[in-house]
């Protein structure tokens, strides 16, 4: 039976994950810690999906690249296993979803190179201590995210659309807002934009391309910062034979503090 | 006749190199905007020599990479050619110098990847501009560089000793030092060891292993950056079959500014 009181340290995280004691969202386990995105993908795309990462650092702040043949996150998480330490995986096979499973042991193949990503935990994190309310947790749900007529920088056969999350923010709190995410460029940064979402061609605010809408109070401006969806999205878009993901909000856990990512 | 005025703009300065109009040590050119390292490596390499960067982003910050069969720094350079904008180029073959060039037109093949590092040129400009003195500049000389006994995270073919430039600071610009160069994690970010050469492996600061001494006056403490020679040196290393920097002092003039790769 599954407990319900949640890991407080990585290593306690990634055991109890692996043995199965221990799943659900990783919302406020170990806190303090970064989470991760993952992407899997088959060795002859990695060069070009770690070309896109470079090129497009906002919504691809990569963590760690995990090489074909290995399975350890040495530098973020040693001791961890990229194929065990997540508590849900989604398969996905020429871009569409085949399976979700909690393990990839029946999965793995050696010629996998996985990417860990940044998330926007941390610099939420970092935003709520700064006093900056996050609507989409104040109303349970989950942030908005939309589509926008912002290009990627494309490498090789990954091309596509920047997808943004959406925070409103009260304005005497934007400044503070593009302060305090600035100085976590490993987990997307300061904001792509503020203000009319029509400038960065979002139609309806009231209806994001994914998550679930939140309210925008009287003096509040939305504020857009790149989404680790986008890297997600683009590769799918490719429809490659093989990719692996986290399942949403089974994020894997690292062995690396928010403030380790902190520039100043 | 090679005229001695320096190239004000980055647009002037591919020109004239390209023309043969002008040739010279890039200091001092176009100022302002960015200057980058350049290693070009056959494909082959690339995925490893990428990832290396990825892993050690204060010695190897990547600005832009130019894929297999392309020439133009789209992103950070639009209009110049890789081949032949910058003044001077040095070959090596399995790791020893073969050549030295001005231009790669002869050489070129479209399985060339090229990879543009950030230099120390933009952050002595914000060094400066705090008012904190550059000894190597004032005894007109090179900076003193050394080999540490701090590793890189290895990649694939690649791994090696860190390479440190050393700058002296006097105590009371140490931490206004530390500062304005965490604000350009492109171009190295913040010092990597402050003090006692011998904590970072350094027997003899009087004896630089590249670069020229410089003098540390009582009350300055030598500050040490992750220094752009540190991934040339790791590549040589690997004895590639074939292996493309610029020459020293020479190096690519990027139409970026520095302040667009500044943090906060």
């Amino acid at each position: 039976m599954l407990t319900q009181t949640l890991p407080q340290t990585p290593g306690e995280a990634w055991a109890k994950i692996r043995s199965g004691a221990w799943r659900g969202v990783t919302s406020g386990v170990a806190p303090g810690f970064v989470q991760a995105n993952l992407a899997i993908l088959p060795r002859e795309l990695a060069f070009d999906f770690l070309l896109f990462c470079q090129r497009n650092p906002r919504p691809c702040p990569l963590l760690e690249v995990i090489e074909a043949g290995q399975v350890e996150p040495a530098l973020t998480a040693p001791g961890a296993d990229i194929r065990t330490d997540i508590p849900g995986y989604r398969v996905y096979e020429k871009g569409q979803l085949t399976g979700e499973v909690d393990s990839l042991l029946g999965l793995w193949r050696d010629d996998l190179v996985s990417f860990l990503l940044g998330c926007s935990f941390s610099f939420e994190a970092a935003l709520a201590d700064a006093g900056i309310p996050l609507r989409h947790q104040e109303m349970r749900c989950n942030v908005p995210m939309y589509l926008t007529n912002i290009a990627t920088n494309p490498a090789g056969a990954f091309s596509g659309p920047m997808v943004v999350s959406m925070r409103p923010v009260p304005h005497d709190k934007i400044v503070r807002a593009v302060q305090v995410t600035s100085r976590f460029p490993a987990t997307h940064g300061a904001p792509v934009h503020i203000g009319d979402p029509s400038v960065i061609g979002i139609r309806d605010i009231s209806r994001p391309d994914f998550g679930d809408p939140v309210e925008i109070r009287p003096g509040e401006e939305p504020v857009f910062w790149a989404c680790g969806v986008t890297p997600q999205a683009v590769a799918l878009n490719s429809r490659p034979s093989l990719m692996i993901t986290h399942a949403p909000g089974y994020m894997f856990v690292t062995g690396q503090r928010d403030a380790d990512y902190a520039v100043l």
